[in-house]
C-alpha cells in the first residue's frame, strides 16, 4: 500500500494550480487574481469597504483527529463571514494564508480547499489571492475577507443605548455541546450539534438586511459565546445588560446533552463559543423592522434582555429564578 | 528575579490596548479601526485596490535566537509592501494576524509592534485592525495590506516581451550573506548584510514610480531570490531569458563572505532570498524613463541581461565566462 502523497511531495505552484482548480471563474471587478504579486481588484462603487481577519491554528481552534479537513476550510471562513455579517456588510473577497505541515495529505489540502470554496459560492465570495507556506508544526489557516457596506449603514458595538432590547439569532449552545460530543466520540449519537459546530451557518443575510434597514443599533457575532458578547456590546456602548436565563433559545438537542453530563445548560450556552449568530441590540420602536428582518433574514431572533443605564456594578447581570447573577467570564484567548 | 512577564498573563483587550498605544491616530478615512467585529474604511477615489498576505512562521522564516522581536515585525510587513512595491502600488491599510505562544514576553510582543509600526509609519500605510490567537508552539505573523494603484498603471508579472531589458534594483544576496552570519553568531563581523536580512527595505517608492511612469513591461519582487523571480516573469510572459553573470549587484560584503565560506558568490546570491529588491523588464526605448525613475525612486537600478523568444530550452540560462549555464532553482516552499 503506497503512503498517501504530502503537500510536501507538490511545489508550490502545484499547490496554487490545485487552488485554482477548485475556484469559479473570477468576476469582472477582479482584474489580477491568484498567481501575481497580489491581487487587483475595481472597488465598488459608494460603498465602504469592511475589512476583516481571522485564524484557525491547529491545536487551539481545531483538533484534525475529529474535524474533518472540508470542515476546517467551512469554519475558517465562516468565522470571518459572521465578522461582516455582525457589521452589516456584504461578503466580496477573500484572501486565503495556509501554514502547512510537510505530512499534511494532498486530499485533505483540496478537501479543505473544497469546504472554503462551498460556502465562499454560496455567499458569492471569491478568493481573490493568498500564500502559501510550510509550518514547523499545526496546520494554520489564515484568511482575510474584504465585503462593503452603504455609508451610515455599518452595525458598531458601541451604538446601544439603555432601554435597547436585546435579542440573538437561531440557537446558542449548540456548537459547544457538538464539540463535547466529538470529543467523547459519540458524535453519531446526536447529530444536529456537530454539524453546528463543525459546519456553522454565518447570518451575513440578516446581518446585511439589519445594517439596511437600520433595525440594529448595536450588533455583535458571538464567535466567542453569549456571555463575551453582552460583556463587549454593553462596554463599548456604555451602558449595562440585564439578561433573562430563562429566554435564552439554547438548542434543545444541546440542553439534553449539557444535562446528561450533569453541566448547567444556561451557563454552557451562554460561555460555548463557536455559535457565530449574531447579537442584536434594538431601540423598542423598531421593533417592527426587526421583524421584518427576521422575515427576510431566513432566521429566528429571541428577544434575551434589556440595556440599562451604565455604570452600577455588575453592569452585566443574568435574572434567573428570581436572582441576579453576574454574567459568567466567556472564552478567552489568553489569561 | 522574577520572570518576564508573558502573553498569557495578559488579556486579550490587554494586548489589543498595547496594539493601540503603539500606533499613530487613524486617519479620517478609516471610518472604524481597531476594536470592533471589523474594520471600516473609505476607499480611495479612481484608483484600483492592490491585496497581498503574507506570513512568517517561526521556524520556517526566522529564528527567535537571532531575530530581534523588533525585526520579525518589521521583516513580515516588509514582505507585503514589497509585493504592492512589485505590483506599482502605494500601501494603505494592512491588517494584523498574530499567532502567540504562551510563553512569548509582553516586552517582545511590544517590540514586535514597534518594528512593524515604525515601518508603516515611513509608508504611511495604517494598521486598521486584526486578529490575536494563541499559537501552540511557534510564533505566527500573518499581515495584510492593501494598497491603491491607478487604473492601467498595475505591473504585472506577465508583461515582458521578447527585447526587453532585465534589471534589478539595489544590490543581491546581503540578506542570504547575513543570514548565513546569525548563524555563523559571527554578524557583528560584517553588519551590512545581517541589516538587510533583518531590517530589508521594500523598494514601495521605486515600485510606485514604475508603475506612475510606465517605464516597466513587467515587475516582481525578489523574496524568494533572483532566480525564483526571473524564472516566474519568463513563464508568466512566455519568453525566455539570458542572464549576464559577470552584471550582477552582488553586494561586496556578501560577496567576500560567500567567498570566504569557499561557496559560488554568483550561485548564492541568484538563490538566496530576503533581498526583497524589484526585477523589472523595460522596452529597450523606456531606457529614459527608467533612468528617471531610479533618479526618484532613490536605489539603483542594473541592467543584468534581456528577455529572448519563448519557446527553447532551458528557458531561463546564466551566460558565465562565456558559457551558457541553466538557471539554478530558487528557494521553494514545499518541494
Amino acid at each position: 500500500m503506497r503512503a498517501p502523497a504530502t503537500v510536501s511531495s507538490l511545489t508550490e505552484a502545484d499547490l496554487i494550480a490545485r487552488v485554482r482548480a477548485r475556484l469559479p471563474p473570477p468576476p469582472a471587478w477582479m482584474i489580477v487574481g491568484i498567481g501575481d504579486d497580489a491581487a487587483v481588484v475595481e472597488p465598488e462603487r459608494n460603498r465602504l469597504e469592511v475589512l476583516s481577519v481571522d485564524a484557525l491554528v491547529e491545536g487551539i481552534h481545531f483538533d484534525r483527529a475529529f474535524t474533518p479537513p472540508e470542515a476546517i476550510g467551512h469554519r475558517a471562513l465562516a468565522a470571518n463571514l459572521s465578522d461582516l455579517a455582525a457589521m452589516g456588510a456584504d461578503a466580496r473577497l477573500a484572501l486565503l494564508s495556509l501554514g502547512l505541515p510537510e505530512t499534511f495529505p494532498v486530499a485533505d489540502f483540496d478537501a479543505l480547499i473544497d469546504g472554503l470554496a462551498a460556502l465562499a459560492a454560496r455567499h458569492r465570495l471569491h478568493v481573490a489571492g493568498g500564500n502559501l507556506t510550510r509550518s514547523p508544526g499545526p496546520l494554520i489557516v489564515d484568511v482575510t475577507v474584504v465585503g462593503t457596506v452603504k455609508r451610515r449603514r455599518a452595525l458598531l458595538r458601541g451604538g446601544a443605548r439603555a432601554g435597547d432590547e436585546l435579542y440573538v439569532s437561531g440557537t446558542i449552545g449548540a456548537a459547544a455541546a457538538g464539540l463535547q460530543m466529538l470529543k467523547a466520540s459519540v458524535s453519531s449519537v446526536v447529530e444536529p450539534c456537530v454539524s453546528r459546530y463543525l459546519y456553522p451557518e454565518p447570518r451575513v443575510r440578516l446581518g446585511s438586511i439589519l445594517g439596511r434597514t437600520r433595525a440594529a443599533t448595536a450588533c455583535m457575532d458571538l464567535s466567542d459565546g453569549l456571555a463575551d458578547a453582552v460583556r463587549q456590546v454593553a462596554d463599548a456602548s456604555g451602558v449595562g445588560a440585564i439578561i433573562e436565563a430563562a429566554e435564552l433559545p439554547i438548542e434543545p438537542e444541546a440542553r439534553r446533552w449539557f444535562e446528561s453530563r450533569g453541566a448547567d445548560p444556561v451557563h454552557e450556552a451562554m460561555v460555548g463559543g463557536d455559535d457565530y449568530e449574531l447579537l442584536v441590540a434594538v431601540r423598542p420602536r423598531s421593533r417592527g423592522r426587526l421583524a421584518a428582518a427576521q422575515r427576510h433574514g431566513g432566521v429566528a431572533l429571541t428577544r434575551i434582555g434589556v440595556c440599562t443605564a451604565g455604570g452600577g456594578v455588575p453592569g452585566v447581570i443574568v435574572r434567573r429564578n428570581g436572582g441576579l447573577e453576574p454574567m459568567p467570564r466567556g472564552y478567552t484567548h489568553f489569561r
